[in-house]
């Protein structure tokens, strides 16, 4: 029988370990005689509606080695949300000609809920059109908020540089407090989920280390407590070093950042969170403050990645390769933590896609301090293993030498498709 | 005779490698039988002024060593300084009774131009007044702005944290662009001059890498120039990075932060350049941006330090030492380059504090490309060597080990004074 050729695609944000999760899967592939060539859609699954598909058996082994210290999606991804076959059989139709076309037997779809979702319903339309493709999701999200999998792959780097950012940060404005800046704001990612604010506590050792503030999306925004809270901290720290998701919002569901400025031409984006609640910290104290917005630099910082999460983006595309020879289907590889270790052990399991398809985890209440301003020791014990471990990617003349694709299209056999 | 004790404080906004110029003036001082204790300024110039003095013959040597990679003021810093002795004998006096009353023989101090103006202003009083005191400045600023030395203990770190980002973003938004964000910006420091956003011209290996558009106060910002330059880079490239100093501005000198938003109270501080420009490009031309805000998170940056710059900060503080020992008075170590080598070599020399106090060195304007959006061959060749080499710090559970001093303070004997 000759090989069929694997589709991978890229799908939603990207995060500094997705390409690892890639050379996971063309690594593997390339291993097994029982798999052909691996294409990846260009710009996700926009490109394999478009026929646009990279051929990487023309990419060297260096390269592909090299996708597991590149950040960012190397084969271009999208925010492309594929809608039910029933409303859409268009689209489906055109991915089986596709996969037709250039005799690909393996669907492998990486990306979080929505990505998953999509993957599932692949499954399900060749299943109904009785056309034998193997469907494997990928999980990958910075935002951590996947169901069964105990964490997911790129959630453990952007951690790891909120934890950093937080600690040295946090070392400058206790440097310049006494005549200067009192109070910083950093804000980082999560609208719906505050894993990532969360693994800002991770900084602290010590009662008053820094974060002294953490902001939850889960945690409604009270302005008069979040202003007591800074005073005191001031009072008694000297400074104050605040964490913010971006999804920080007020009891009725208002996010604080759409509270803040408005531009010349009354448009309210302008501002982030951070920008917002400085002006409050002006306004009612008078600190001096200073703020930052992290926003691609935490997601693409693969210069400071975790350890544990490279090589968990690494074992996910392995896995799924895996899974695929040996006949699953409809199914994508989740991280299952060992509860009966004392050290941080993992190991990969096997789940179906329906379970995790449009299913969102919440970061636990558990999780958060009292006071809603903090991380509990649960959290932290859940948090810390997953930025354990240094991956530095190699350097050339001062910077990391991340790896360019040389992205050679597979030659066009159907028609244009228009998406 | 006894040997006289030394007094070092760090001055203005710190940075990464600042302690690694503490350690180099303590390890070097520990080392001469001819120097006492080592007493640190706790919170700069104003410590000293209130004679809160940091006894570091207290610290082990392993946190000493420790400094040297460890990021912001250890000790503390302040923005305060020193008015002319004519019209400010009180603290000038009270400077040198601290001395006197600590036997204090060596007066070192760290900091950028307004540090080194005032270090002069303490060797010409004491000089006046008969007081034996060595005066030596160490430079240190992020800006890269003092003049003599071929750069400033700092620069380099910010500048390899900034290229890096740049690199590492501008990945995320080529990956994102098909479907989704097509500008992305980044905020970084320079009030005056835009020496650190021409170091995110060091991410550019290629004619269509980023930086695509990089804006220096130096040249007047033009809105309509800026947007159709905006919109050719996404026609060509497919997406655009633009890096600007928070310092960019119109013609009239008018920031362009300051042309942005207004918040609910009138104010005008509430945005930063990023999102100002962020909300131009989206009114223009509608394409979804994202920004970020790097602020101290780019000067505290230690975890990605450059080691060029690491050696050259512990460099600059064990030369001040040696120099206070050779009998130099009103001095600062500076960096020279050796222009006669291929490879980049440097050499600590010896400059007076008179030529340096506040002279700042603006960006050349043949660093700065023709079209004024880039950097020039000449400005590159100029910045990469002091991005060279790593220098990563030791980590424990996942975050760098910075040390924490035990911070003993040498018991006073002066009657208070308000500063």
């Amino acid at each position: 029988m000759v090989p069929r050729n694997v589709f991978y695609a890229q799908s939603g944000g990207v995060t500094a370990v997705i390409n690892a999760t890639a050379c996971g899967v063309i690594e593997t592939a390339r291993k097994s005689k029982r798999l052909g060539k691996v294409y990846a859609a260009k710009n996700g699954i926009i490109g394999a509606l478009r026929e646009e598909l990279i051929d990487t058996s023309k990419e060297s082994r260096s390269t592909i080695a090299g996708l597991r210290f590149t950040p960012a999606g190397a084969f271009g991804s999208c925010r492309y949300k594929l809608a039910n076959a029933e409303d859409n059989r268009r689209e489906y139709q055109r991915l089986i000609e596709v996969f037709k076309a250039h005799d690909i037997g393996y669907f492998f779809y990486n990306g979080g809920g929505d990505s998953q979702d999509t993957a599932n319903k692949v499954a399900e339309f060749s299943r109904d059109q009785d056309f034998p493709i193997t469907c494997i999701g990928i999980p990958k999200t910075v935002d951590n908020d996947l169901p069964l999998t105990d964490c997911c792959p790129g959630f453990g780097s952007v951690a790891k540089y909120v934890a950093i950012s937080t600690r040295e940060a946090g070392l400058d404005v206790a440097s310049m407090a006494e005549s200067s800046t009192k109070v910083f704001v950093l804000e980082v990612m999560g609208r719906h989920a505050g894993w990532i604010a969360a693994a800002a506590g991770l900084a602290k050792d010590h009662r008053n280390d820094p974060p002294h503030i953490i902001l939850f999306p889960e945690i409604a925004f009270n302005r008069a407590a979040f202003l007591k809270k800074i005073k005191e901290t001031v009072q008694k720290v000297g400074h104050c070093v605040v964490v913010a998701s971006e999804g920080a919002q007020y009891k009725d569901g208002t996010f604080v950042a759409d509270a803040g400025a408005k531009d010349a031409f009354g448009h309210t984006q302008l501002g982030g969170v951070a920008p917002t609640l400085v002006d409050m910290v002006k306004v009612e104290h008078g600190y001096k403050c200073h703020w930052s917005v992290a926003d691609y630099l935490q997601r693409a910082a693969r210069h400071v990645a975790s350890k544990v999460d490279v090589e968990q983006a690494y074992a996910v595309g392995r896995a799924a390769v895996e899974f695929a020879l040996a006949g699953k289907n409809a199914v994508l590889p989740i991280i299952v933590r060992d509860k009966t270790s004392k050290r941080y052990k993992w190991h990969i399991e096997v789940a179906p896609l329906s379970k995790v398809a449009n299913v969102e985890k919440p970061l636990p209440r558990s999780y958060i301090s009292k006071d809603g301003y903090g991380i509990t020791a649960k959290g932290r014990s859940y948090l810390a293993p997953l930025i354990e471990g240094e991956d530095h990617p190699p350097y050339q003349n001062g910077l990391p030498a991340y790896v360019t694709l040389k992205g050679t299209m597979v030659r066009k056999k159907l028609r244009p498709f228009k998406v």
